[in-house]
């Protein structure tokens, strides 16, 4: 089963307690391609750069099975650039710069070939972006959207018209306490229930994601990490083995949500231990499915 | 099996969002033998009262089978007594008072019959007094240990000692990262196991527990609760619930204490939904039962 994703594609400098990197591939639709991409294909990127932008990390994307139909490339402007440091802190990035670039303007247009994609993923974008994507989609099997504070606080009116119309919010712990006003994350999630969507999956970092319906409750462990080396990229690489796990199975039965958020935290947990894409880009099925089998080992009782 | 604790038995004033409590049933000594009597007795405590403790509160212990030969009675003097307020945030109360009163002069004494018990619990008390108890006992079997904050900071190396005399540590995350120096619970789990215990346990509150031994790990959820009445004493019921039922069974592999874990954690959650020990008072095993299969719903993928 094919994937939509639209977000964003850029270069990125991050320095952590681990060392630095400069300029390297980023962005929430590069991670969540690359984690989707170990599951299924293809990959439909909608998203934006300049004549900046490295011709090996399109050759890196086209071999991980991603369709570059949708990834406009503007002549004479700069792709989307941003810098962060989690020297102090592995939770949070000071932002030290954000440069929009091409992405000040961005108008997504979706090519006739990926409309009817069943399975659609709204990275965290401009709420206005997101819904706007949706309504060129003709068949959607599935829509699963990410969004962040940034939103939460600045376009809450167009992010609310967006949750209406997705099936699953992915966001993190402090994400649902801001965007609910309820501190306790079993109240929060049910009241995000009450904006639109099916179901809500809350990351809680070294904590692991809860996930909730009306009906069902699922509690996920975080993977034992004793060194994170750079955080950068964790979300969407959960959402990319998330959904490219359940667009691989073509249901979205309890059982398969369930493993799903185990892929998708197995690919996060390996994504931090480098920096950008390197550990991804040398990530073995093998490797996947044992850190998968840790996990079930770890909760069980 | 018998258990030994000696801890705190007072009298609680509580304030929290949901309502206030005053001189009502407490002390870490109180909750711990309260969760344990589900699983198995005698309970042996050792602790102290004045002479204003109610009568009504003796014969609720001795109906639940504990042993009440080393609960040390000072004439003249006043019982421990605690102030807490909730209101504000109910994961850490703000303490409005501190009456030690009996417990400033502890000293305590193990009856004879109370030596050979196989199981000790030292809860939240002194360093100092945890240590002195442990050399009064001759044959434990299995020794687990609370500690504090306050005893982090100005008895480090009395409980640095008792560490090294004891099997299981139970902490909270803030204090197992105030006791080694590391923000990474793994790497602090790890490191506790350097001061001596075998196995540490790591209490998250709403993220559930780890516990870690050098080649075990394991995540335990925590159960989805929507209100906490009053989060008093819910770490002493997760220990009683915890060693209880591993006194019960009489013996401590990877697969008890697995279970002994989500007991522990069940009758905490139960524990918080009233007031002092109302909750546990009317609490019955067949509700205790029922949230431990919930809880493996809950992590099952």
């Amino acid at each position: 089963m094919s994937i939509l994703v639209v977000g964003s594609v850029g270069l990125d400098s991050v320095e952590t307690p681990a060392g630095k990197v400069a300029s390297a591939l980023g962005g929430s639709a590069i991670y969540f391609s690359t984690a989707a991409s170990f599951f299924c294909n293809p990959i439909r990127l909608v998203a934006v750069i300049g004549d900046d932008f490295p011709q090996e990390h399109l050759h890196f994307l086209q071999n991980r099975g991603v369709d570059l139909e949708g990834l406009e490339r503007i002549e004479g402007e700069k792709t989307f650039r941003w810098g962060g440091d989690y020297t102090r802190d592995l939770n949070s990035a000071v932002t030290l710069f954000t440069d929009l670039n091409v992405y000040g303007e961005f108008d997504p247009k979706l090519p006739d070939t990926y409309q009817n994609t069943p399975y659609v993923f709204l990275a965290n974008i401009n709420p206005e972006l997101q819904l706007n994507v949706l309504q060129q989609t003709t068949a959607p099997k599935l829509i699963v959207c990410d969004t962040m504070n940034l939103w939460i606080n600045i376009s809450r009116d167009a992010l609310m018209q967006t949750l209406e119309a997705v099936n699953i919010l992915i966001l993190n712990d402090g994400e649902a306490r801001l965007l609910t006003g309820e501190n306790n994350l079993i109240r929060a999630g049910k009241k995000v229930l009450t904006y639109g969507p099916d179901r809500v999956i809350i990351k809680k970092g070294e904590h692991g994601a809860i996930t909730l319906t009306d009906s069902t409750f699922f509690s996920a462990p975080a993977y034992p990490l004793e060194e994170v080396f750079d955080p950068t990229g964790a979300g969407d690489s959960f959402a990319g083995g998330f959904l490219g796990y359940l667009a691989s199975v073509g249901d979205t039965t309890e059982e398969s949500i369930r493993k799903a958020i185990i892929y998708g935290t197995v690919i996060a947990s390996f994504n931090v231990e480098d920096f950008s894409l390197n550990r991804q880009q040398r990530l073995t099925r093998p490797e996947i499915d044992r850190r998968y089998r840790q996990l079930q080992e770890t909760v069980f009782f």
